[in-house]
């Protein structure tokens, strides 16, 4: 494979390599390998397991508690009718192709874009331009080439076409592909064969409450929804004070159809999602964007990605709020402390970039959107989300349950306000839409006061309006069940609807790149391998190791265990017969920052040495010292640089480049 | 609701009061309410959220660090075939009957008990005997009362068959079940219908991966499997070194059929499960078992529970070890850890036992197994589980696969052994069996020397033997393709499965009933509820509370917050009106530890009290002293008892008793 990504050392990155060590060293596997393995569930071994704590121990202490957020968490098995109400149940799905003679089933966007891209390369082999190298994703490219082994030239007309269709192939249905499959003669880029039309195929997995068969629901795909029917509980815990947000670190599921790209495109996967609750009316400010206004970010426009730039901006936040390059202040607020996060958890900072949404990219809806990418070695992967979610899912579960999920407010002065009101006459509404009545009133609430005009002379002239109720057959009104007319009141509190603005972490992806990031090799030699995650994250805080085997040292081994339990501080005890220098080197590939020696001199004064991974620098301390040192490490208050400075350096008796 | 049941001040219980408390405070609800709410499924909000937070900190630093386990985390979306080969498709399950009528499902056993009890309390009545009020599930006597309204007195046989039936109830088949409903003409407690004969209903939820259709799917209802299909890749990680211990902390779900008792009883929930493998010839003795000898421990053993007591012995582990009351040492080491751990998270101890289980409660191959079980308004309550699950899951996965699931020693002396070896011809049997070839052979290796003897005359008189192969049909094999006869070899290692003991703990069940012992109300004042977590799990630690609104007071309670940042503890601010008593009262009821005042004095010299959430005594100090004090209770270090002794005490200039 040929790519520009290199590791923290500027070295080619071997990913071969890269996933032998993953493997050696247990960070993670496929789940339930003796029985064949199942592809897109992974299980995480004790170095990976201990990273995610660690990052959620710090998510939580970055996000939660810092911004004192809400955090709650929420049933992952969800009812049918909660899905139904937000659009999954009708729109969170891929369209799917079968090979009919194979059986194998084909992502239908993927499938037309591997087959139109290998033929517009072909055609550029074939009038003799060069051919750039996408990183992307080397898998699809090398199934896709096998479509179009003889360079083959195509019309000026038909290559428009296709560069056409696959910058607009985002907003196709499904119908719209069949066709397009049809016309353009696309196949099975493995077989050859043609294949089905698209069907729509749902990803969320299936599965029944209860014994009877008649709750039907889903593992949730997203655990956003479990916070938005929680509202009012959130509302209230915050004394009905606006603007706050609630966080939620959680599993979801997605039954892809043909998993692939490792850790990066899987079943099922911990989320941490963030919902920021504000008023619409409040011009989306944040009351502390004052304190991270000259924090820059590298920001890759829509403008420059239209233009066909990847090049990102580097703009102080406050400047790009200004410009309205990031919509608002509290989209940018979050922008801020994503990047915060991610340095304080070792991301590499050159291989990050805030990428903002394409028009077609986001919901309808919404007004402006932005992702954290970080660079792999499957190229740009999005690990945040931020989007702008308005009112809409609050809006379509009030609606469709007739229970509040809005904000109530008190007025400092009442209104008067003349505007057609809509009601239902509850004496006679109630017997007859029992417990259905709500649902009805909550239609009514929702129709805009032009409507009410029209409904209102209708209902005067026929002596009936119909109505669409979500999640009921349209309901008629009669005259005698409901009012609808021009009036005057007073009012006294405001409702509305709060606008959601979403940051939502997939973590299992940042854990990946987080360890791309990390890994490099020693100069000179290829073979010996280093995780350089930072002590605050890294899986194993300590790496004890006794110069040699000597019973002398037992005493000291057992004192040296029992301070670093008392501190809490995590370690291993490597005492096998193999050079000190090659203990070190296959520790380091799990990353263990900090590795104490127990030596002859120890027996003599008590003094041990504290050995630096990434540097393999060491100096020489009193225990008590050298103890210090990495607990202010591990708490990310001290760098080695600043133990460097106050404990004095030593010089190794075992060189461990002659290992 | 007349019960035994006291809160930690000794008070009587009010369960209702509790929940009214646990709702207001948004400890927890119901799922997707809006929706209507689903049984069985429940949110966590901020506060529990948290500290389950905090507990899952302190079980992996307890356990996991000190005892250097590896962590690991394994898929909750587990293929049919692991769940085939364990044994829970075909026994995961409990026994329905259908009241035909209503369509309403009873459990069982359930079902049986019920009415038995019932029929025998209306028995004692007609006696004139006492009643004993039992407080185990209050919802489920009011039920069963209804059905027998009326004392009716019985025979005395029975009463004694009755008392019988009881007694011996978890024995009984859903066959057995069927025959005793008719007999004794056992009606729904509920609308004194006759009911459909029992039928099983597997409790696990199904789902499927991908879109196929072809790969069925459970949800896990346990997370030992996938540790156990794990079980190479972890020996590898111990460099192959025996004992070690597997943690993992993750969902599983039971698809209960009429989920009762709140967070006891719920389809979804969090474990952490220990798997701790030993070599069975090692006489399970545990490494540091001497350090935990003299801990004393309230064991409620199988015999006591035979002979009708309930009341624990406490002895010291050391004791119960040598008498072989607890069979082994890792066994009685991993009580005494999780008496440690409930202690420190702060588990009243008056209400914690150890029950060992009884013959009929354990699975077969078991040799011991005890529960802690903790004290709540529902009677005692399964909250971690020490089973010793044999080498039982490692041999059917290793049968069922053909996969080695087991541990191979080097012996210091090669041995010279004779005995009757089955081995198949792999040159024969490739092409016969193919993929299943290795299946076979693992059949074979699992042959007795009894039956290899037998088979080895049978191969030469029929030349052909019958064998069972697991998840395969009785395979046939010819004298061509199997040798099987005694032969001498020099053995030079030891393979041997590994038994496993583990320790379960159901996290939702400890923290609803760590919450019923944290709560209590003042004295003189039942509205004025507390609950007293330990500093150390409390989900938000600091309360800051300017003594009125003053706007002199702003900047105070600004450096106060950044201060608190700065050590990242957790905080809220209440700036109300209302008063500093009743701020603090409806804090209590959060359990925040830890009361920062600022008053007029903190603008003159800095000052600043720290109040003591149960004792509501102060303290008063410059802020750093008092930032110290906060931090060392946080981590444990210190007590409220220590602080005291420390920094001078306060007189409230606003009484709270007043409030």
């Amino acid at each position: 494979m040929s790519t520009d990504y290199k590791t923290r050392a500027g070295q080619e990155f071997d990913r071969a390599a890269f996933e032998s060590l993953m493997k050696r060293k247990n960070f993670y596997w496929q789940s339930f390998e003796p029985h064949g393995p199942v592809k897109g569930l992974f299980d995480y071994g004790h170095p990976l397991a201990t990273l995610e704590a660690q990052f959620l121990t710090l998510w939580r202490d970055h996000f939660v508690r810092k911004e004192r957020m809400q955090e709650l968490k929420c049933a992952m098995i969800t009812p049918y009718n909660v899905f139904k109400t937000s659009g999954h149940v009708d729109k969170f799905a891929d369209y799917m192709c079968k090979d009919p003679k194979t059986g194998e089933i084909l992502r239908a966007d993927h499938l037309i874009k591997d087959v139109l891209e290998a033929r517009l390369k072909s055609d550029k082999e074939a009038r003799g331009e060069k051919v750039e190298e996408a990183v992307e994703d080397p898998k699809k490219k090398k199934k896709a080439s096998k479509a179009a082994k003889t360079a083959v030239k195509l019309d000026d007309q038909v290559r428009k076409d296709y560069e056409f269709l696959l910058a607009t192939l985002d907003d196709y249905t499904g119908e719209d592909m069949g066709t397009l499959i049809k016309k353009h003669d696309i196949r099975s880029p493995i077989t050859g064969n043609e294949v089905e039309p698209p069907v729509s195929v749902n990803l969320m997995f299936q599965t029944q409450i209860g014994a009877t068969g008649k709750e039907p629901a889903f593992l949730r795909p997203e655990t956003a929804q479990g916070q938005f029917l929680s509202f009012q509980h959130l509302l209230e815990y915050n004394d009905s004070k606006m603007p706050f947000a609630s966080a939620s670190i959680g599993y979801s599921f997605r039954n892809e159809l043909s998993p692939r790209s490792g850790l990066l495109r899987v079943r099922e996967f911990l989320m941490a999602e963030i919902e920021h609750y504000v008023d619409p009316e409040s011009g989306k400010k944040h009351p502390n964007f004052s304190r991270v206004r000259d924090v820059k970010l590298p920001l890759l426009s829509r403008q420059t990605q239209s233009e066909g730039g990847s090049t990102p901006t580097v703009a102080s936040i406050g400047e790009a709020v200004k410009t309205r390059l990031v919509d608002n202040e509290t989209l940018g607020y979050f922008l801020v402390r994503i990047k915060l996060f991610m340095d304080r958890i070792g991301v590499d900072p050159a291989k990050l970039r805030f990428r903002q949404h394409m028009a077609n990219e986001m919901a309808h809806y919404a007004t402006d959107c932005w992702d954290c990418e970080l660079l792999t070695s499957y190229g740009w992967i999005e690990c945040v989300g931020c989007a702008d979610r308005s009112a809409y899912d609050l809006s379509v579960h009030m609606q469709a349950t007739g229970q509040p999920l809005n904000v109530r407010e008190t007025l400092k002065e009442p209104v008067r306000v003349e505007e057609f009101q809509a009601q239902l006459n509850k004496k006679k509404a109630g017997p007859k839409f029992k417990q259905d009545a709500g649902k009805v009133q909550s239609a009514l609430d929702a129709l805009t006061q032009d409507i009410r005009e029209k409904l209102s002379l209708e209902l005067e002239k026929e002596g009936k309006v119909e109505i669409d109720v979500p999640a009921m057959e349209k309901v008629t009104l009669d005259k005698d069940i409901v009012d609808i007319s021009k009036q005057t009141r007073t009012v006294t509190t405001r409702e509305y609807i709060p606008n959601v603005i979403e940051p939502s972490f997939g973590i299992g992806r940042i854990l990946y790149s987080l360890m791309e990031h990390a890994y490099w090799t020693r100069e000179n030699d290829v073979a010996r391998s280093v995780m350089s995650f930072k002590p605050t994250v890294a899986p194993i805080k300590v790496l004890v190791v006794p110069l040699q085997k000597d019973a002398r040292f037992n005493p000291l081994i057992q004192e040296l265990e029992d301070a670093l339990d008392d501190r809490s501080l995590s370690f291993d005890t490597d005492t096998s017969g193999v050079s000190i220098g090659k203990r070190y080197s296959r520790n380091d590939e799990l990353g263990i920052p900090c590795g104490i020696t127990i030596d002859y001199q120890s027996l003599e004064d008590g003094t041990y040495t504290l050995r630096d991974r990434d540097s393999t620098k060491q100096v020489r301390a009193k225990l008590e010292d050298v103890l210090d040192a990495i607990e202010r490490m591990v708490r990310g208050r001290e760098t080695w640089e600043d133990v460097q400075k106050r404990l004095p350096a030593f010089e190794s008796q075992d060189k461990e480049e002659k290992e």
